[in-house]
Order: structure tokens, then C-alpha cells, then sequence
């Protein structure tokens, strides 16, 4: 088969989950790091995850127990074809990082392998095969992650039955930082510690806060970002993983941050800046918190990636 | 002295709080119903509420338990002066109906008295007289009648503390019915049934709910302000005070409301309805099922009042 050799490659982005105001209803795409998936047929009538580099060899090779097989498996199911597929992940983010590394690797082998049939499906109806896959990964079908990376921007998902999102329009070039430090968080122990029941208050406080950030975000109103950038959800409950996390908050506001929070279940933190905002010191700011606990970490910097997963070359 | 003659009349709009979305940190203003009332100085150092009508002698007199006397007091304290003030109050609406009948009142001898002094305070500045005249009447300090009543248009109560209040996009023409039954339901009460505690998974829900209606606001999308425009929080719990809930519902969207949900606490009930739609019918269409059960009713449409309360001639 001639078309075996028609390797197709897409880059999908890690994204911030909960974007602080919006607990399990928003999050946001950013354009480094991100995972690269390559696709190809293969005459195996099988999904098959041939490599998987940037892992340490934590990710399994099974398709079925792979995000990113997962969702190429779905995908064939909708495509209703035995045709197999044969996957290469490059992942370029930290596992278990509340970067969304999960999704950006189901989100890129979906793009990749819509790719090889030449794009039968647009993204709007790919979304469903990447919340099957992170499902597989976290436990729960949460599509904070997965619909950003793969439509980029700022996702809000309003309703899982029907499945309605709505993408925020994002203010022009915000700008964030991301600092990932060398700790290591399952997704589904910071969840078990949000409690599942909550104040009348809480919940009029977290809906006020969140209908104020998507009116900030429609008049581009920095001040009413910052404002209202908080959570009254979950981050009570889970800054007790984050060494420093007071003082990282205090550090990046002080550099000028918009805000500063846990990005997705963390242990990563981010921070918003204006356009204007040097981010790199931020960075450095959070960095040095951690750097004087004996902790190491990485920093992304970067504006919103609006554009979400694509294809490369 | 001359100038107790010179009597000043104010209108404030009633207004829908809640509206639906947003409990406790939304309302609306509407074109009609809506309170009078007359302000003039005294040569008593005292506010006095020298007359009532419409309120079926329901209402107290002395200034200090009436909403319009307190607001009246407040202003004063504010304006830091010992001179008095007389008020007449023309009631509208019917009390304890959900349409934020003492607000309206609170906030019309307010601005009557704000005049009297030749408008010292912007209306900025006279949001927390009628607050704290809102905490007499329904004993707790809520904005959702208030703010709207005052300010006009839709407005999102983002926090108390400080106070920082919202007025969200109101897309033109958007229209409003309202029906009030004759049947009488204390705020206080309708408050105490809605739960302390929430699932945290019917806050996430609401959250959605609320975000997506900010955005369909300002998008001015009306199958979006359609799918976004529930409540989990309060409604399910107060929808059995109010005879042939489901009924009038679904009565009102087969004739083309956007929605049609409890206003503020109760028992009147209130549909939206695009530019071109209908009211009269919708409203017909809620009276008819009163009706059947022996319950008669009045019925208010027009559109979104986004002027607030205002000085008459």
C-alpha cells in the first residue's frame, strides 16, 4: 500500500484547565508547550501506538489504555472503517503537570488521523472522540482541557448533555506564564479533595465571578479581569499541594500579573499579564519561590493560542 | 420657607430579580410597574412618610421601618445634614409579588430626595441608601431589585464587599412579560427554602448557566439566552409555591417566549420575548392558567426599562 508511507503530523497545545474563575467549565489554550502526533495507515485493521518519546516510558503503548489511541479508535468507530492506524507521540510537556498533557496528545492523533482520510470530520465533531479518550486518562469525560487544545482559545463548555461550548473571545495579545515545578500530582487526588458539597454562598460567589470574567473578556477590561479572577471551588482545597503557593501569588502580582493560580488540577501555577506585562519575570519571580524550597521547574511564556490543534508541514 | 412648596416626584422601575440566571446577583428593570414618589423639605429635622396609596394600608408609616424613609435617612446621614423631608408614596405594584416592590419604593424617594438637594450624589452614590433600605424590608442586604431599579438595564452584583456593581449589554428590543397572581408570598419565607448546601456539581452547573448568559448578552444571541437562562439553586425549590408552575412554562414558550421563570422571589411569573414576539399572547396564554385555577391576575409587558429611575416634570 503505497499510501503507508503518507506519514500526517499535527501539534496540538497544552492548555490551562479551570483558568481559576471557571471550575471545570473553562479553559484555555497556549501556544507552547504542546504535544506532536504523527499518523499513518497501516494494514493492520488495529490502532497501534508505535513510540511514545518525552514520556520517561510512563505512558502504556496499548491503544486502549493510550489517550491517544483511544481517540483515534473512536474516531474510526464514527468513521464506521476497519481501516488501522499506526501512531508516533512525541510528548513535549510533563505528565500529571495540569497542563492538559493528556488531551494535547488525544487532541493532536485525532487531527493527524481526520487528516489521513482527508478530513472527513471538522473539529466540531472531533470533540466528542478526544472527551472519550481523557476520560480514559482522568477518570471523568472533563473537557476543559481537550476543547481548548483542540479549538484553541478561551473554551467555555456550558452544557455535556447536549454538548454545547462556547468559545470566549480572547482579549487581544494576553499574554501568560506557566511554571511547571518538578512535582508530580495525579489529576483525579486533586479532585477527590474538592468537596462535593458546597456553601449556597460559595456558589453565588464562584457565579459571580465567573459572569464578570466572560463580561471582562467581551469589553477587554483588564482591571475586571483582575477582579475577578478567583475561585471559591477548588483552589481552597488544593493549594495545600503547592509548596509556596502564597507566596508565588504574591511574587507574580507584585511583577505585575493579572492573576496568579493553579493551572488545571495543578501542580503548574500561571499567571495572565497585559500586553505590555514582562511575563519572563514573572516566570522568574514563581521559579524563585520554588528554587529557594530545593525545588527545580520549567517556565512557558507565550500569548493565547487561538488557533488550537493543527496540522504541521 | 419657600421651599416647602417645591415638591420633587421621582418613578423607579420594578424589576425582576434573579431573572432566572443570576440568583441573588442579578436583576432587571422593566418599563412598567413602577413607584412615585413625591419628596419635599420639612421644617422638622425628621423624615416623615406623611401618605400611602395603593398599598391597601399594608405598609407602615414611621420613616424608620419604611424602605423609603430609610433610604431617605440614609441619604441624610450621607449628606451629613439635620435638615427634614416629607415623603408621599404612590405604590404601583402590588407588594410581596416579586417585582421588587419596596425596592422600587426605596430607590424612587431616594432620587426625589437627591433632587430636593440638587443632586449632590451621582446614582453611583446612592446605591447604598437604597441597600440598606432594602435590609429593612426584606432583611438581608440584597442588590438584585435594588441596583436595577435605580440604574436600570441588567445588572450583575459582582461582590459586596467591596461593592462593585455591573451593568451588563441589553439587547434592543428585548421584551418582557409579566404576570402577577393574586396570591401573596413573603420574600423572607421563599428565601428559607432554598438550601443551605449545594452539590458542588449544581454550582458548576449554574456557573455555566450564568457565564453563557453573560456571553449571549453580549452577543446578543437569543437561542443562546434560550439554552442558558435556568437556575438550579433556588427555582426547583420555590416552583411549588407557585400554582401551575410547569404548566405556565410550558404555556409560555409554545408561544414563542425566550423563557419564562419565577420573578425575584415570587409568586409573579415573567417570560423574555424576542424583538418581534408576541407578549400579550404569552402573557394571555400565563393568565389562562391562573385562571383555571380560580386565580385571577394582572399582566405588565414592555421592554427593558434602561433608563432606572428617574425625576417626573
Amino acid at each position: 500500500m503505497k499510501r503507508k508511507d503518507n506519514w500526517k503530523k499535527a501539534f496540538a497545545p497544552a492548555s490551562i484547565g479551570n483558568l481559576t474563575v471557571g471550575f471545570d467549565i473553562i479553559g484555555m489554550a497556549i501556544e507552547q508547550p504542546g504535544d506532536i502526533v504523527h499518523a499513518c495507515f497501516n494494514n493492520q485493521k488495529c490502532v497501534r501506538v508505535l513510540s511514545i518519546s518525552g514520556d520517561g516510558g510512563k505512558l502504556p503503548l496499548p491503544a486502549h489504555e493510550n489517550t491517544a489511541g483511544v481517540a483515534v479508535l473512536k474516531l474510526l468507530e464514527k468513521l464506521n472503517t476497519e481501516q488501522g492506524i499506526d501512531l508516533k507521540i512525541e510528548k513535549k510537556m510533563p505528565l500529571g503537570s495540569g497542563m492538559g498533557s493528556s488531551a494535547a496528545s488525544a487532541v493532536a492523533a485525532v487531527v493527524a488521523a481526520n487528516a489521513l482520510f482527508e478530513n472527513p470530520l471538522p473539529k466540531s465533531e472531533l470533540i466528542d472522540c478526544t472527551l472519550a479518550a481523557e476520560a480514559t486518562a482522568v477518570g471523568t469525560a472533563h473537557g476543559d482541557n481537550v476543547f481548548p487544545s483542540l479549538l484553541g482559545g478561551i473554551v467555555l463548555i456550558h452544557t455535556y448533555n447536549p454538548l454545547r461550548i462556547i468559545q470566549l473571545p480572547v482579549p487581544e495579545n494576553l499574554q501568560y506564564v506557566l511554571v511547571h515545578p518538578h512535582l508530580e500530582l495525579l489529576t483525579a487526588y486533586a479532585r477527590s479533595v474538592v468537596p462535593k458539597q458546597v456553601d449556597l454562598a460559595t456558589a453565588i460567589a464562584q457565579n459571580a465571578h465567573t459572569a464578570t470574567f466572560v463580561h471582562a473578556l467581551h469589553t477587554q477590561d483588564y482591571n475586571l479581569l483582575q477582579q475577578s479572577m478567583f475561585d471559591t471551588l477548588a483552589e481552597p482545597h488544593r493549594k495545600q499541594f503547592i509548596p509556596g503557593y502564597e507566596l508565588i501569588q504574591k511574587a507574580a502580582l507584585a511583577k505585575g500579573a493579572i492573576n496568579c493560580g493553579i493551572s488545571g488540577a495543578g501542580p503548574s501555577m500561571y499567571a495572565l499579564g497585559k500586553p505590555t506585562t514582562n511575563m519572563q519575570k514573572i516566570g522568574e519571580a514563581i521559579q524563585a519561590v520554588w528554587q529557594r524550597k530545593g525545588i527545580g521547574s520549567e517556565m512557558y511564556l507565550g500569548k493565547v493560542n487561538t488557533q488550537g490543534a493543527h496540522l504541521l508541514d
